[in-house]
């Protein structure tokens, strides 16, 4: 079945429909007419044609390009046309209106990568790195997704699964030659050797996960203070832009306000959090839980001081942010004398020996790059090259941890000398796991759906 | 100077990035590596080569289409190319920057098209019909935006230039002879039979503009009645959405709500007002003024009465809508008698002989089609073909205007039978205001800049 979609949002200059599949160049003949007459049928596939795209009335929808490839040489792997037409939403219909009168189909959310997965132009990792690549938003998603889209994870895991189908052939050949009990085809010690340095990598991909959850989503900081410090202003100036409602009535910020920017290629999700002061107010002690929640969760603490820190502010913070990196910036820098700002801080000093100290103005903007810089070196990420591997799919970390859990096993049954025959059989969903991860054996449509209704509609 | 830039909203599955300029292909090539090692500089014009866009250090932004243009064969008529990536707007600024980096420069609104009339690709009335055409919404006003388009309000002027100069060298070859009293190549009758069909054909094509105007801003339409009527419930059935905040408290509707939709290929603007109720709530009371203003503005008026409608809400009406078209439409029809609905209708008639009427239902959607066709026959537009010449842009009217007053100058002149000199200057200010309208002579900066600054970016 031939599918189309509109793969650009409407509404710029220019936008893109797609038509794929074993009609699409005869199609889309139907409602393009190129301005030299020759129909596209009779094209060298990646050359564009300019023409007029027009309904069964004649009636002249758009003037476009239409650029023809063909099978198996295109992203699905299909016979396939793309219409660069004019950005216009009701233009960009009609075209798909006709595309669907010609009995093309409204392709769902991803087909497009899901039909270049079926036709094994590029394998399920890969399927789910075009999505990431899509959604990146900065130098590490970008690094991360355009690494696994070039094959590189997959690779990895080819190297894997031919090291534990060395160890299966060995164990087999054991089995076959079981009643020469002379021979020794497979070196017992050799083998859990082999196991352990296969089982040491796949726990290393899997540990990346966690570094890779934090860059797809952003380094978690907490802003907290008491009422009415400068946390919102400090969040519009590392947002660069006026997120929060800044005002100085107490008690402000009773929502969470969250957003995200990106510090020095990695990304940061900043929560403005309500003021730690107690109060009455039911809704703004609502607010002081979500605070402590937030607390919780964050990677980085950051908390904003003024003129002082009570001591019931100070053993809060203690508390509340043991086990967590934290960041004390003594805000307002510009309204105290530099002697005052020392004695404050040498006093916190006591109290939090481990955190970071620096002095800002949220207001002037006095130091916020070098705060930025603090927050950036915090994380102890490194720049993500873009050859590295770091596992950031839910779906990889659990086929990972599986395939780590029945290696154990194997690992185990191999230092028991137990009969290679109840090894196997370990091996065996070693090797299924890796393999759900790349899609290298048929993969459950369940499990494809899963994947493709999260992509956008258009690729 | 070679321009280059983003030409599709971001967030997408995909993206377009055009450059163009003398420099548009090596700048594409410093950045692009297509998969089979061949240069964009060796390629074909109108090929698109797959590869991958990277930066100096080698790092891969994206997996990229390339298309390749060549001077005058371009939308631009200069060397271009265009780039299909992915709609991450981080890779789509990457992309962007790196071409900065190679000398490009960031495009204007609307410069691409500005090139295509600079290099005579089109005339200026088609430049600004490529703006309307990618903001165009609907049938009507996509047909106008591409009938002017292809050209033929420009070939329509063109033609009235020709008899206009030919008026003009006839004048000249009588000043030419004037010494040869008996010699007559000018029959003044015929020249101001032929003056005069050409002031009627430029009048005809000013008198479009009022249409096109409706046209483009869509037929507006006030909704009004007294609180509680179901005005917001309308306008929400109208829309096809939940635009009005609907709720039974009298006075719900404060702020004019106003929203447009497309009925039968025609765009209306709806208009939901406040109640026509006497009320003591100074905010309700603007939203009363607010009605009276929009009433004025009104094509139509949507006059909307459930059980009944006071002798004080009808003698309102009869001053309110004095000279428009009304609809009276009778909701909430699913909960009165027909006989009584005829008694309401009946005595309506009596003051309001004029109005159509119409028995609904918003909140069961009964004969809301009715209504809806009832609205497209009213303005007494017909379906606009694609070669129907409409005068909708501010411009062109103002020029057309000028354009019939100069003429009228030579008629009177004419008539008058004053000497062929007085009457060439006025000629030559009829041509000018027509060349205007296409750009024909050469175009003031200011005016370009003004008509370029309301393309979106990337056309």
């Amino acid at each position: 079945m031939t599918i189309c979609s509109i793969a650009t949002p409407t509404g710029g200059a220019l936008g893109i429909i797609r038509i794929s599949g074993p009609d699409a160049i005869t199609i889309a003949d139907n409602i393009f007419r190129s301005k030299n007459h020759t129909r596209l049928a009779e094209r060298k596939p990646y050359t564009a044609a300019y023409g007029e795209i027009a309904d069964a009335e004649g009636n002249v929808i758009d003037q476009v390009m239409c650029t023809v490839f063909r099978a198996p040489h295109s992203f699905t792997g299909e016979d396939a046309a793309e219409i660069t037409c004019h950005g216009s939403a009701y233009i960009m219909q009609q075209i798909i209106n006709l595309l669907i009168q010609h009995h093309a189909r409204q392709a769902n959310p991803g087909e497009f990568t899901q039909r270049a997965f079926l036709n094994g132009k590029i394998d399920l990792s890969q399927a789910e790195a075009v999505a990431d690549l899509i959604a990146s938003s900065d130098k590490a998603t970008h690094h991360m997704a355009m690494s696994q889209l070039k094959g590189h994870f997959s690779s990895e895991l080819a190297q894997l699964r031919s090291q534990l189908l060395e160890i299966t052939s060995l164990l087999e050949l054991e089995l076959d030659f079981s009643d020469h009990e002379d021979l020794e085809f497979a070196d017992r010690t050799e083998l859990l050797q082999l196991a352990n340095r296969i089982d040491t990598h796949i726990t290393h991909l899997a540990d990346t996960f966690e570094k890779g959850q934090a860059l797809k989503n952003g380094i978690a900081v907490a802003i907290v203070g008491k009422t009415n410090v400068g946390k919102s202003t400090l969040l519009n100036k590392l947002l660069k832009e006026e997120r929060a409602i800044v005002s100085s009535i107490h008690g402000t910020t009773r929502d969470i306000i969250e957003d995200q920017t990106e510090i020095e290629g990695l990304r940061f999700r900043f929560s403005d959090t309500a003021g730690l002061r107690h109060t009455t107010d039911e809704v703004e002690q609502i607010g002081i839980q979500l605070t402590h929640k937030k607390i919780q969760q964050a990677h980085i603490i950051l908390w904003l001081i003024d003129t002082d820190a009570t001591p019931q502010e100070t053993e809060e913070i203690q508390q509340l942010t043991e086990g967590k990196h934290l960041i004390i910036a003594q805000n307002k820098a510009d309204t105290l004398t530099p002697e005052t700002q020392q004695q404050i801080e040498n006093h916190l000093r006591n109290a939090l020996p481990q955190a970071h100290y620096i002095r800002i103005s949220a207001k002037t903007s006095h130091n916020i790059p070098q705060l930025q810089h603090l927050l950036r070196q915090i994380p102890d990420i490194p720049e993500i090259n873009e050859n590295d591997i770091i596992v950031n799919n839910a779906r990889h970390y659990s086929a990972l941890l599986s395939a780590h859990e029945s290696l154990t096993r194997v690992i185990q049954s191999l230092a028991q000398n137990l009969s290679g025959d109840l090894i196997a059989e370990d091996l065996r969903q070693v090797l299924h796991h890796i393999a759900q991860i790349t899609g290298g054996e048929i993969t459950p449509q369940e499990t494809l759906n899963n994947i493709f209704s999260h992509f956008c509609v258009g690729k």
